[in-house]
């Protein structure tokens, strides 16, 4: 059975719902998931994939079908959260800091639990600091190490990883190369990982 | 237990694998479905939704991931298929037309099969009157009345009525005014109507 790699950049919305539930799916299947932080947006401006920007309709569906698939999945979403975030990078670069240190996913989660419950910016104060917290780090020493051009060029170097690997959106999980898109998508990855197939 | 109301434009990529697999699920379920084809392509259009033309890798990572999906389904296609087809409103005219009178699923099956199994374009020849002689129609008498203005006013006026129910993309499943998007959220809109919730 194979790892699999969940890339994911937080200020994508339809990763909350991998976020919250992969700690509980890791235990349920035995599988072990890398966390990779990536900026995706850099990625789909490059790729003119923009999903919900002027596009209300799809917008309007996005949040409906979160709000549905949070309920299957148990979460207690507040929706609309605020979206797009204005600081795409900082979060993930907090995050892949994080994940090399040992308290990226107690950040990320508490990030976007604090995001779409409690309706707070992820990447941006008081969500930053308080997350932050909650992963027991430091903020204010943090966020200075994250904000750091070592940071961004270390974020840079993940996306630049995600786009070899033919990743163009978030959540992504990549099981011995191969890709799978969307949370909706987590089934199928697991079902390779296991078999080499979707079944 | 609700009726789905089955949206659908012949033309679109994932709605072969809804076309293929949806009179088993009909009979496992004993859900009713009610086929019902528009023009995907006129909402996308102006909505600015352009899922796949000018971004490769979502265009290569889609071809998989229908392979893949397909697979699970026990679906034989050779893909990728020719995409994307020149003609999307006669192939649903002529679907429409079908509907009304009796024959249309069975030719929106053949024709899927035939472009997605075969390689012949929908919504042209040889595709159209070898699908049509599958649904016992008469293809010259037949492609002649679905050419016909009024045949491209029933389209339009079906695809007003997606576009009001909030419709931007094919397949898209409603129940009771719910509406979900694509292939992979078949399960949640059996759910919904059997119980208004996604489980």
């Amino acid at each position: 059975m194979a790892n699999i790699d969940f890339w994911f950049s937080i200020g994508s919305t339809y990763s909350y719902l991998s976020v919250m539930r992969l700690g509980r799916v890791a235990t349920e299947t035995g599988i072990e998931f890398v966390w990779r932080p990536f900026n995706v947006r850099e990625i789909m401006v490059a790729q003119n994939n923009i999903p919900f920007a002027n596009k209300p309709v799809k917008a309007a569906y996005m949040w409906r079908d979160v709000a549905r698939r949070s309920d299957k999945y148990g979460l207690p979403p507040r929706l609309p959260a605020p979206y797009p975030i204005p600081d795409l990078p900082l979060a993930n670069q907090v995050a892949l800091l994080g994940m090399r240190e040992g308290w990226g996913i107690a950040y990320a989660i508490e990030t976007y639990r604090l995001w779409f419950e409690e309706g707070l910016v992820a990447g941006a104060d008081p969500n930053l600091s308080r997350s932050l917290r909650v992963a027991r780090q430091n903020p204010e020493e943090t966020i200075v190490r994250a904000s750091a051009d070592a940071a961004a060029t270390a974020l840079a170097d993940q996306t630049r990883a995600a786009l070899a690997l033919g990743i163009f959106g978030s959540p992504t999980f990549v099981v011995d190369g191969e890709v799978f898109w969307g949370d909706d998508r987590l089934d199928d990855a697991i079902s390779w990982s296991r078999s080499g197939r979707v079944r």
